[in-house]
């Protein structure tokens, strides 16, 4: 298996067919233009597989994509994903139009609306510009393509705070998968919403498909903090339309599992490196726990902690923080157990400081990427969580202005 | 009834005694040096209530405090405050100093060391130097005093991060109130733990000034968020010696705890207002709920979000962030029933955005002092909390290394 961000050359992907253009959407609201429309089709019907947030405020796009997936998981055909606007707190006239876009795309792709999902990002509470949307589907869909090319520029064109666009592939046994993903906060300047779409050409049913990416994305996308703040639109879609000779069954589910999550990892860690004014990546080891979801709890209050996530900016060992995050976890945990390493470094043992050299711990606390262990001396139960730290440019990113 | 910060005159507070000055607990960790070591102490025996941290990881004099408050609750004599170390995460070695300290400050006051409770904040994991602390108790018990300077010296001898003192008082039927606050963050450097201590000199039951306290607090110290973070030494003491001619009981019960609760909810705000970096002091406003535990939870976790807080740093009438912090407080709510207000100005309704002024909105969300009211359209409950923006000022003294 190969995986790389960014790559050069990708796989041959069977059947899929992409693009992305400027539609004016950025325009529409007075904001410099660039590409902000995406559109990635299959020739074929495509099992469907997707886990979208849990937001209780959940914007229409991801709404209709319940409704249709429930549907049609054997019959999906194409994905439309718009930058600029979330279509979020739009009420029953954002749910129209998400459909609205739907019906275009699928008139222009000679199928049903049922069988188009869409995904948007961008400021919440904020309508789709439709003549907008409608011509830049048309235009769209005159001009897709397979080569890397266009996987590149689709990687581009849904991306909004990102600064870097975010591509990876794997190969599994003569079939491919190529994914693209998006997010660096949850909204900022109100937006960056986490999107990510994986097109594979392995033949699956869905059913397998979906509790396999429920689990990939668990160990993914789910291990991800940037702020803490979970997104209206948050969305992961995998699209298999069966067109290589390879077909994922009970024989070899296990091996395609693992590749798709570790495509997702790859995804997912890319955000983090990529989060909003982040300076350093942080791998959070929690281990000695009672259970692998009580180490997630007391890794996530860590890694959302506004404090742990400044000295973590500023290279302090300050790992007072990181115990005192970990107390407020409500996850039963005895104070005297707590040991704690930075990388292979250890500083506490039984809850109270080691007589360590100080300047050693800075040496670690300032390297570009960190690996936190937090052991609480409980049980055999680990979680490992992928983090960034909080920046002054974070600051700025996201109390500027949205115009 | 008078409430006040940093009053030039405070009403005459019979029987305590009180004195602060630089001990060298700075300079001992190599930091500028500054009054750094308070004492409060009652000519008699107090009955006495407090309010300890929920974190399960917990300073030692907050553990001492425990035990001996339970011990002894109606002949608690005095209070150490301590600043420089937390005296947290530090074993039982820490423990024992803890208890040191009690034990010289009890030699001092000849009283028992079971009367005398300690406070510290400072730096985590770092342990009290313990000569300094012996000669500073025994300076500090020759030059108590009862005068109003001491208790500005006292205000201000516990401040870390803090910018300003926070001292408040109220009067009662010829009783009188006088409290001192700290506090700015969690642990910044890392330290700007929450401390307050209230003394009185009512007369009352110590069971009945724990129930009130605790309501006290629920309502005042309880609703207030700077980051999130929770400290290992947050404490809110309360001290009544008696010497006035007040009883409170149950003819005045409710009129002293609504005297409390006010001289509690000024001694809170303060410290919003104080903030670390704060430029804007937020009242979140949540009606329309289930219940107050709800209404609570959901203001909540917007006050503690990163994307609301930049937003209001910003001056960014940002609603839709506000909107997707609530959608994922864990409370069941009806998006479309959400309606949200700046100050006076509505815009939102049902869930979606009114066809609003945006340059009055962000007139609005540019005043320092904002209030927030956000409507769940569920019920009748309601929560309200006070908050500050998080700012690049934020990001410097919590990123700032600690030497």
């Amino acid at each position: 298996m190969q995986l790389e961000i960014l790559p050069t050359d990708l796989p041959l992907l069977r059947g899929f067919r992409l693009g992305a253009l400027d539609a004016g959407l950025y325009a529409h609201f007075g904001k410099p233009t660039r590409p902000d429309l995406t559109l990635i089709a299959s020739e074929v019907n495509c099992a469907a597989a997707a886990v979208f947030t849990t937001n209780l405020v959940k914007a229409a796009p991801v709404l209709l994509d319940q409704v249709y997936l429930a549907a049609n998981p054997s019959a999906i055909r194409a994905v439309l994903i718009n930058t600029a606007s979330a279509n979020a707190c739009t009420g029953e006239r954002g749910l129209k139009n998400a459909e609205q876009c739907a019906a275009w795309t699928a008139e222009a792709l000679s199928c049903h609306k049922e069988q188009v999902l869409v995904m948007s990002t961008g400021v919440i509470g904020t309508h789709l510009p439709m003549s907008r949307m409608q011509t830049g589907i048309q235009r769209l869909a005159e001009q897709l393509s397979s080569t890397p090319e266009a996987w590149q520029a689709a990687a581009r064109a849904i991306m909004t705070t990102d600064t870097k666009p975010k591509l990876a592939y794997a190969t599994f046994d003569g079939a491919s998968l190529i994914g693209i993903a998006k997010g660096a906060g949850m909204i900022a300047p109100n937006m960056a919403t986490m999107l990510s779409v994986i097109a594979t050409d392995v033949r699956i049913a869905p059913e397998l498909l979906q509790s396999m990416l429920r689990r990939a994305v668990d160990n993914s996308f789910n291990c991800i903090v940037v702020d803490g703040d979970m997104s209206t639109n948050d969305t992961v879609l995998v699209m298999a339309n069966g067109l290589s000779d390879v077909t994922v069954d009970e024989q070899n589910a296990a091996k395609f599992e693992a590749t798709l999550t570790e495509l997702c990892v790859r995804l997912a860690q890319a955000i983090v490196r990529d989060g909003e004014g982040a300076t350093k990546f942080i791998t959070l080891h929690i281990t000695g726990a009672r259970s692998a979801a009580e180490a997630r709890r007391v890794g996530n209050v860590i890694a959302t902690s506004a404090l742990v996530k400044t000295a973590f900016y500023g290279g302090d060992p300050n790992w007072g923080r990181i115990l005192a995050a970990a107390g407020r976890a409500d996850v039963p945990l005895d104070p005297a157990r707590l040991s704690l390493w930075y990388n292979d470094f250890q500083l506490v043992a039984d809850g109270a400081p080691l007589n360590y050299d100080e300047a050693r711990a800075k040496l670690h606390a300032q390297q570009r990427e960190l690996t936190v262990r937090l052991d609480l001396g409980l049980g055999t139960a680990e979680a490992t969580l992928w983090t960034c730290d909080l920046s002054h440019d974070y600051v700025s990113i996201n109390g500027h202005y949205r115009t």
